[in-house]
């Protein structure tokens, strides 16, 4: 145990989760509060004016990525940065992300509390559009940052209203001066929920995550052509949303069968067209996506899943066009920050286990940059993308009070 | 064979068929004319200009249905009806209510051609939003008149863009005066193409329609939870739209057990909440369609549909409410305008079979109200709603000259 161990305040920190769960409050217990929307800005005014009034300096970039750095003793050095997301799900829940912003926040303000200055700054970093629930891609801020998206692909993206994230940006007024990604660190850190209720059915309050579960998505389009609903025998027919229809059950059955080994599939969105009764589909698009933690499974899976698109094509009479979406998660995150977050628990007397991320999270694209990890806390049942999100004060605190002695730890390289 | 025998003008049927073609032109081919679009006013006001010019009255009521009527000797009586609709799918075809139309025009044309004046008059009507392709249900406006749906209903039923059918009616200028219902007939008679490929495989002209399919719509609404399409594991999981792929892939299925006895089930729209990357469908909307010729083996139909909808249920791990929507199809066409039909073309030596229609008509509400019946003519492949719905000239004059001999004889009564 370490003598000097800093703490978080753990008031304060629910202080702070309740304020953010006021802004987009949605059926009652959650959040909606989409990327860049007018919830999202006040949002971002909070954290502005919250990092300020810390002693903060905030830079905005060209995508809304927000940078709040407490100095460090050598202004020459990198400073640690530690990032999340302000943004929630449409029928999101509290924690989601904001846990993260909260608790890096909680950092710097634990900091100032026993006027403690360490030589590398402290960055707190909010990412624009991390869910992806407004615009798709998610995580598009850090992806752009970490050069895996281009800034004019991203500005040009279009929500389902028409509304291009430039636009989204200047309305809200977080189109910033900054050029995106052109800002150096020592080390990313992020606490999250875990959004899987691994730690809490373990009773376990802290998860190292070493790295991501393999993870594709697949954008299918289905072709086949529009009929009547009465008069065309089935035999003629090629009914895209049948296809559909088949691979929304083959490829939940494949999830099925993976489930002990704690794999999951996934169909998230569909598109139907015409979408008219008395009229079977002429086109549907679907997206799907798939994980395992062992590449190697994945893989079968894969196979699995490739097998069942075309099944499902020649059973439906339609053509199925297959386009790789998203994926991540094959890589591990640095050694020597899931050293020191180790090093850092077992200083603290902290019991931990080693996890595996089964989300996407903007740790991927910064751990293309800079040295990586994360810290999961638990949230109850793992449920997340519902407003019934839940968290124990209590069963977080650890995880702060790793994130805070971590971060020093390393600021003071 | 009758020596007086009257027969219309193809070409100039066929004129009118072509004129159509242009109002709407959608994909080279086919036609996009949905109901009270601008595209239907110009075609509603073309065919009042038709039957004005063949010294029509033109009476519009409430709902825009319209009715051109050519004047019998004796005004006491009431007129034979001639219906269809002059609305298309969204990816529609250029016959698929418009031949009856103009077959009805043609009746007028003929009988103006020849200076035959007939006992009772003679009575072309179109019916509104026959397809229910902007504006659910479908047979809106003869269903309204039939008293199966009340005014008020249809006027505020709105499209997928908030704009009621009041507003629609309003702004192309079709809220009649006329009551809606408010109008006696001697008969109903409607030629359409079958939408089927019956007649075009046995090489015969014309069926004489004798009723419909059983036909039954089921309204599903799957209530599940939204969840981390990562985190959450499979057997926690409440995926509305895995409930949906499930029960679209089964009642595909049933479809395809009873392809041989020519029965079909569809799958037509699905509309899925939050239908967002990352998580998985809290709600889904589902529309389902079953149709068999024989009742009895419906009923058998209904219990299997029944069955896989709880079954996709329960392995789904969500809800699933159902309710019923249209359905059609259970009662025969008046023996008395069967029996005028298969007379008239025994009179003609027109070979024809009797048939029954695997699509909804708005002969079935007018069915309700008065002596109905209907003639089919082929359609290639059976293609329909569809942009490459084709029919040929010399193919459909037959049901034409029928239709024009069958009124005439039953409006000289």
């Amino acid at each position: 145990m370490v003598t000097n161990a800093l703490e978080v305040n753990p008031q304060r920190l629910w202080d702070s989760l309740e304020r953010s769960a006021e802004i987009g409050r949605f059926r009652d217990v959650g959040l909606r509060r989409l990327a860049l929307s007018t919830e999202d800005k006040i949002m971002r005014d909070q954290f502005v004016d919250w990092a300020q009034a810390a002693g903060c300096t905030v830079d905005i970039d060209r995508l809304g990525n927000i940078f709040a750095r407490r100095p460090g003793t050598d202004p020459s050095l990198p400073p640690v940065a530690i990032g999340s997301h302000l943004d929630t799900q449409i029928c999101g829940g509290r924690y989601d992300g904001i846990l993260g912003v909260m608790c890096g926040l909680e950092v710097v303000r634990t900091l100032n509390d026993r006027g403690i200055a360490t030589r590398r700054g402290i960055e707190v970093i909010c990412w624009t559009n991390e869910e992806g629930a407004r615009f798709s891609p998610p995580m598009m801020g850090s992806m752009a940052f970490a050069k895996a998206l281009t800034v004019g692909s991203v500005l040009a993206t279009k929500d389902d209203d028409g509304i291009t994230v430039e636009r989204a940006l200047d309305e809200i007024g977080y189109a910033g001066a900054l050029p995106v990604g052109e800002r150096a660190f020592d080390c990313y850190l992020e606490l999250h929920i875990e959004q899987a209720p691994v730690l809490d059915k373990e009773g376990c309050d802290v998860g190292i995550v070493i790295g991501g579960y393999k993870t594709q998505a697949l954008r299918l389009t289905l072709h086949g052509d529009t009929g009547h609903a009465g008069g065309t025998p089935m035999a003629m027919r090629r009914n895209a949303l049948v296809g559909a229809g088949y691979v929304i059950a083959a490829v939940n059955d494949i999830g099925l069968a993976f489930a002990a080994e704690e794999a999951r599939t996934t169909t998230t969105r569909i598109e139907s067209f015409p979408n008219l009764p008395g009229t079977y589909a002429e086109t549907v698009k679907l997206t799907i996506d798939f994980r395992h933690i062992d590449p190697k499974r994945f893989d079968v899976m894969r196979q699995e899943v490739d097998a069942a698109i075309a099944a499902s094509a020649k059973k439906a009479n339609v053509e199925i066009e297959v386009a790789e979406g998203w994926s991540w998660g094959t890589d591990l995150f640095a050694p020597e920050c899931i050293a020191l977050l180790k090093d850092t628990a077992a200083e603290l007397g902290m019991p931990y286990r080693e996890m595996r991320s089964q989300a996407g999270h903007d740790a991927y694209a910064m751990a293309t940059l800079t040295p990586t990890a994360m810290i999961f806390t638990p949230c109850h049942d793992g449920i997340s993308h519902n407003v019934n999100e839940a968290i124990e004060l209590t069963r977080s605190v650890p995880g702060a009070n790793l994130l805070l002695n971590a971060a020093v730890a390393r600021a003071n390289r």
